[in-house]
C-alpha cells in the first residue's frame, strides 16, 4: 500500500542531512523564526536567518537550500527574497517558497506570483487555498487567514495542472499531503491533527523540505520524504502531549530522536 | 461573592470563539508573535500577523478583531497601526491596544497617545504604570521597563476617570485585574504569580481579549471574561509546572483544554 | 581544581540580580527575542527589547546593561545599536556584543568591527570562528553559519592577543568556555552538549552575561560567572529532557530554580 522505495529514500535523506548538516538559509516570517530554526537543528541541518538585502547573496552562496516564506512580508523583504533567489538560481541552490496567506491580500498573492515569475523555484508548499490562489485564473479560492484548509482531493487535478503551469513541484499539505511535479503525483499520509493547533507547523514543514532539498536532487522526492518525516514526528509527539503547548515541544524532541529505521518502517508515502 | 452571570458569560464567549474561530489580526511586537499566535490558536481563534502598510487594510477587513501592541514599535509600524485602525473603525471591527512600555520612553508614550487620539479603541490593556502614563496629566507614573506593576487598588479611582477621559474600556492587569468602562467597574481575581515570570503574558492577555471582543460586543464584559479565562488557565498551568519554562508551555495546554463548565465554575469576576 | 572565589562570586552575582532586578536593554535578533527575554526573567533580571533609533537612547538610560546582537542585522538596526551604545558609554552602562555570524558575510563582519571601533564594549561573546573574524588579520577563520565551533584551545593564545587588540573582554564559548581580558584568562567547564542543539543558546549566554554585567563591574568575572551559571543550568536541564524541545524549556526552569548554594558548589571556573 505504501511505497517501500520512498520510505527507504526518506531514511536515506534523513541520514544525509545528519551527516552533511547542510546550511539552510531562511528568509522567513517573524512568527516562526525561532521554531523553524529549532526544527532544522533537531533535524540535523544548520539554520541561518538573514534578510538584509546587503548580505543575502553572500549568505545563500554558503547554503545548501534557500527557504522563502512570506508570512510577515513587507516590500523590502520581498526585494531581499528576489535577490537571494536569483543568486540561488545562478548557483543551483534549490529554492522552496511558502506563500503564507496568498489569496488573503493582494500584497501576498502578488508577491508570491512575482517570486514565482522571476525565480526558478523547486518546491512551493502551502495549504490548498494558498496554492490555488497562485494560478492564472484569479480567486479560485480565497484564504481566510493562514490556517484554512480545503479538501486535498478536490485540489488534486487542479494541482497537477497548476504544477505544469508554474513549472514547479507543489506540496499541498492537509490531512493528506499531496505532492506533484506535474508528471508524477504522490500522497503522504503521515501527520497528526494536533499539528493544526500549533502556529507555523506549515512553515516548519517548508523549512524541513528545504533541508531535504539540500541533499535530494529530485524535488518531488525531497518534498514527499521531508513531509513524511515531519508528519511521523508529529504522530510520535502526539503520544506524549497534553495539548498544543507540550505537542509543540515534543515535536522538536521527536524530530531529533527519529530513528532512520522507524522512518523506513512507518513512512506512509503513496506514489 | 463572584458574579455568576459573568461566569456564564465567560463560558458562552469561549464557546462562541471555538465555534466561530474569528480571525484576529495582530500588529504586535517581535517578542511575543509566536506565543500569542499559539495562545490564540489554543483558545480557538485564528491568528494572523500582518504589519505591512500595503496590506493591513485588506487584512483587517477579514478580521473579527484588531490587536495593536507597541512592544517593539518603530515609526513605520505605528503608521501601519493607524491605517489598520482607521479601516477597522470604518468597518466596526473592534480594536484593542496594548501600550507596552508607555511611560518608559517618549516614543512609546506619544505613539500610544496618538493611536488613542486618532482611533476609536474599544479596550486598552496594560499594567498600572503603563495605563497611568496615558492620561493628560503627564508622568503620574513612570514605568521601569515593561514588567513593573503598581498597586491596582491605588489605580482604581484614577482608572475610572481615565476611562472617561480616554473614552474607552481600560483593563489594568496585576495581582487583581481591574476593568472599567468609566461607568461600571469590575475585578478579576483569576491568575497566578508565575505569569509574571514569563515574557509576554500581558501581551497574550491582550490578544485573548481581542478574541473575546470578536464575539462579545460589550467591551467591558469581553475584557473581564477574557482575563478570567486566561487567568484560570494560568492557575491550572501552575499545577503542572516546575518553573517558568514548563509553565509557559502548560499555559497553552490549559487554554486549549479549558472546559466551558470549569470556566463557569471557577471564573472569579466581581462587578 | 576549580576556583572557589569565583564560585562564590557567581553565587553573589546571581543573588544581586535577583535582588536588584536590573533592566537589561536588548537590541537583538528576531530569532531569539522571546527566548532570551524569558531567560533574563528566569534569571531575575528585567528584559526590554527596543530597537527604534527614536527611543534607544532614552531606553538605555534606564538600563543596567545593553546587549547588542547582530543575528538578524540590517543597516537601520546597526545604526540604532551605535546610538544606544554611545549613550550607554556616556552613562557608563556596560555593553556586551554578540557578533552572530561574523565571518560569514561582509555585512556581519564589517558591522561587528564598526561597533567595536566606535563603541567601548565591555564583553564580546561568540564562538571561536566569530571571535577570530574580528581581528585585523582578515579571514583567519570563516564561519559556516552561526553554529560552527572551532577548538577553543586552538583559539586561546589568539584570544589573549585579540582581547588586547580590541581592548575588551572576550568570552569564547564552546565545549569549554574561554574568557580573557588580555591580562587574565579563565575557563568555564560548565555546560552540556545539548545546548548546541537549541537555537540561540549562544545569544542567551550573551544576554545572561549582560545581566551579570549589570551587577558586577569586573567584566571578566561577570562573563565567567554568568557563563558558569548558564552552563550549570544546562547540566541540570539535560537531566530532565528527552530532546532539544524539552531541553529548551527545562533550561528556563533550571535558570529560575537555581539555588545560589548549588551554583557555589558546582560552578566549574578555572583562573
Amino acid at each position: 500500500m505504501f511505497n517501500r522505495n520512498m520510505a527507504m529514500k526518506a531514511a536515506e535523506n534523513l541520514r544525509s542531512i545528519r551527516e552533511r548538516k547542510p546550511l539552510v538559509h531562511n528568509i522567513t516570517n517573524y512568527v516562526v523564526m525561532n521554531y523553524t530554526a529549532n526544527a532544522l537543528l533537531a533535524c540535523g541541518a544548520s539554520p541561518v536567518m538573514a534578510h538584509a538585502a546587503e548580505e543575502v547573496e553572500e549568505m545563500v552562496s554558503l547554503a545548501g537550500a534557500l527557504v522563502l516564506n512570506i508570512g510577515t512580508l513587507s516590500p523590502p523583504w520581498v526585494h531581499a527574497m528576489l535577490r537571494a533567489g536569483k543568486k540561488a538560481n545562478a548557483l543551483h541552490v534549490p529554492v522552496i517558497l511558502d506563500p503564507v496567506g496568498a489569496g488573503a491580500t493582494s500584497l501576498r498573492t502578488d508577491s508570491a506570483k512575482r517570486l514565482i515569475e522571476e525565480l526558478s523555484i523547486q518546491v512551493i508548499r502551502g495549504n490548498a487555498s494558498e496554492i490555488l490562489s497562485l494560478g492564472r485564473e484569479k480567486s479560485k479560492a480565497r484564504t481566510k487567514g493562514v490556517d484554512s484548509i480545503h479538501s486535498v482531493d478536490q485540489a488534486a487535478e487542479t494541482a497537477i495542472a497548476l504544477a505544469v503551469e508554474l513549472r514547479t513541484t507543489l506540496a499541498i499539505t492537509g490531512t493528506v499531503d499531496l505532492i506533484t511535479d506535474g508528471n508524477r503525483i504522490c500522497r503522504v499520509m503521515n501527520g497528526h491533527e494536533m499539528m493544526s493547533h500549533v502556529t507555523g507547523t506549515g512553515c516548519t514543514a517548508t523549512a524541513i523540505i528545504g533541508a531535504f532539498l539540500a541533499v535530494e536532487p529530485d524535488s518531488m522526492e525531497a518534498a514527499a520524504t521531508g513531509l513524511s518525516y515531519f508528519g511521523l514526528a508529529g504522530e510520535k509527539a502526539a503520544e506524549r502531549s497534553f495539548g498544543p503547548g507540550t505537542f509543540q515541544i515534543s515535536l522538536l524532541d521527536a524530530l531529533y530522536e527519529m530513528k532512520e529505521d522507524d522512518l523506513m518502517a512507518e513512512a506512509k508515502i503513496q506514489i
